[in-house]
């Protein structure tokens, strides 16, 4: 640490992104990428822009705009769009923050208690249920912003659009921020019910659903006032957030409602296949509507299973938090890199016997 | 302005960029762009990684901070790779913020009093000479960072290597950061002095003399302390925080050193020779060691002049400061783009004789 670290940084835990290994290769399942290239569209549209990088790309970004609000039948001026969801938390956690805090589940994205921590403001902590179903009730009486991803990070459980309206209509005065990084695999998105609620923001990613994640390409969807907010500070921070290629490309995807139902479909397919094959195993795995899925094993610990697999060459994640220390979660991938997982698993199951 | 607005931002002011308008076409010479296309193998690099995009990018940048370091003989560990310099700065800013503010030109990159406004930190503002140079003096007992632009933004005006070393060392426990955007053109960098200032963080871009504006690829160069420093804040915003097509089109062109050099050599001789056409039609013109002139008519305001030559198709800057409101603002493009420049101004100025 230097000595010019500003003092209120001086304890900050930065984010700890998924392994990217580059000593071997591995099947790797540990950072929920789409193992789906990005639609053809796409990688062409991206390609093109290559040769014209010595020009800025557009500040506005209103064509890619104008592609994720047509998406669910929004305007333009409903959308914010940033280099990845990251970067769009991190705007919104800054634009709406309160001297109260931000309230979250205990078990949720590791990187809203980072972002907290950064800005200088407390966070909330509102446990969930026994079964790792949010609580809607357990946030009546929080009266700084709440913030939920749904499907839940880490747990891939969905909180239903009507449990999801209960906690915004709760009260009109508190924003609530829906981060839905994993709704395209099952779940029905809230982002049509921005104008409805003024005080809903909902985020988006293209890095799951739509093959994007090296792209970085996420979204912001709200009412036009909550938006404006957000352009000011997105406009304050890195004017021209969005790269030339990864715009093109994000709007092309956009663009290609076939292919991202027919990958989405898969995905949720082969998670069918995967959570069955591993309840068989003995697994527990909680219901999951995202592109992963949070398993334990009676008789193996999560952090010894996923060294025992790493080994294997494959990459799961473990988390060291107490209430999940015990699972894994692994990514969906295609059906054959499920099959090698499994067969791994049953491997270093059978080590054991 | 919503109601959730934080109270410390209702009085934002974005960064407003240069235009990037979408009616007609122009000959754009007003937000300092390359007007030659990145590097052959940059554009090769970029176009493959579009195929892999459904992967995220690697969150370290360890092989782009490496060619970057190498341009100056320096570490990895003295690199910070961000979205652009935009990103760079703030993530400086925010590390490094006190209680005293930040203090830089009256006349300099209006990117710097709105990221103080996002931080709600106080900048104090020294103002150059007459003649638009740096008075390192000024700074002997300014006891909070000191960001200076080296070449200056708006004015081009370059401070000699000595004179940086001189406000380097005025005080130890003060931090000063040199933004070299524009320095690769006639300029010698600071960046091998890291190491020797434990005070000094250098800045750079890609925008510019790379010709990767559209890429958005920025570096922070800084002795290891503070770059663990920054690499902590900015892990906290966002971890992935550049994608795969621009991290790869911008190692490739590090390692393209000679289309470097023929590019910013290219821009150095029209640069002069735009110059001394403007002289002849009585302008005066900052001396620039940047890919821009700032010029003025003595029968011409800088708001006429540059509405005038819109008209023809032909974009320039302006900018409303009082200082500088009588001038242009002009990019360096090619002899081509800038003969029709110079005709435009020379209509422009015969419409009155």
């Amino acid at each position: 640490m230097s000595i010019f670290l500003s003092t209120d940084l001086k304890y900050l835990q930065p984010y700890v992104p998924g392994e990217q290994p580059q000593d071997r290769r591995y099947i790797k399942l540990n950072t929920n990428e789409s193992p789906f290239p990005p639609a053809p569209g796409a990688v062409v549209a991206a390609a093109e822009q290559a040769a014209n990088l010595n020009l800025y790309s557009d500040p506005t970004c209103l064509p890619l705009k104008r592609a994720a609000a047509d998406v669910y039948g929004l305007a333009p001026e409903n959308v914010m769009a940033g280099n990845g969801s990251d970067e769009n938390l991190a705007h919104i956690f800054r634009a709406f923050l309160t001297d109260k805090g931000i309230a979250f589940p205990d078990i949720t994205y590791g990187f809203y208690p980072v972002l907290c921590s950064l800005l200088g403001i407390a966070h909330k902590v509102v446990p969930l249920r026994a079964d790792f179903s949010i609580a809607v009730g357990d946030y009546k009486d929080v009266d700084c912003p709440v913030c939920i991803a749904n499907p839940n990070a880490q747990t891939g459980i969905y909180l239903p659009p009507a449990e999801v309206q209960r906690l915004i209509e709760q009260s009109a005065s508190r924003l609530v921020i829906v981060d839905e990084a994993y709704i395209d695999f099952g779940g029905q998105s809230c982002a049509p019910l921005v104008n409805k609620y003024k005080n809903l923001i909902v985020v988006q990613t293209m890095s799951k659903s739509r093959s994007l994640a090296g792209a970085r390409v996420g979204f912001a969807f709200a009412c036009a006032e909550l938006i404006a907010d957000l352009e000011a500070v997105r406009a304050s921070f890195n004017p021209y957030n969005i790269n030339r290629m990864s715009m093109a490309a994000a709007a092309a995807s956009l663009s290609d409602s076939g292919y991202f139902a027919d990958c989405t479909k898969k995905i949720q397919l082969v998670r069918q296949y995967t959570a069955i094959n591993l309840n068989e195993l003995g697994f527990e795995v909680l219901p999951s509507m995202s592109n992963f899925l949070l398993a334990r094993h009676p008789a193996k610990g999560g952090e010894e299973l996923y060294l025992a697999l790493k080994e294997r060459g494959i990459l799961v994640r473990h988390f060291g938090d107490e209430r999940i220390k015990d699972y894994i979660r692994v990514s969906i991938g295609t059906r054959e890199q499920m099959d090698a997982f499994l067969g791994a698993v049953r491997a270093v199951i059978a080590e054991d016997v």
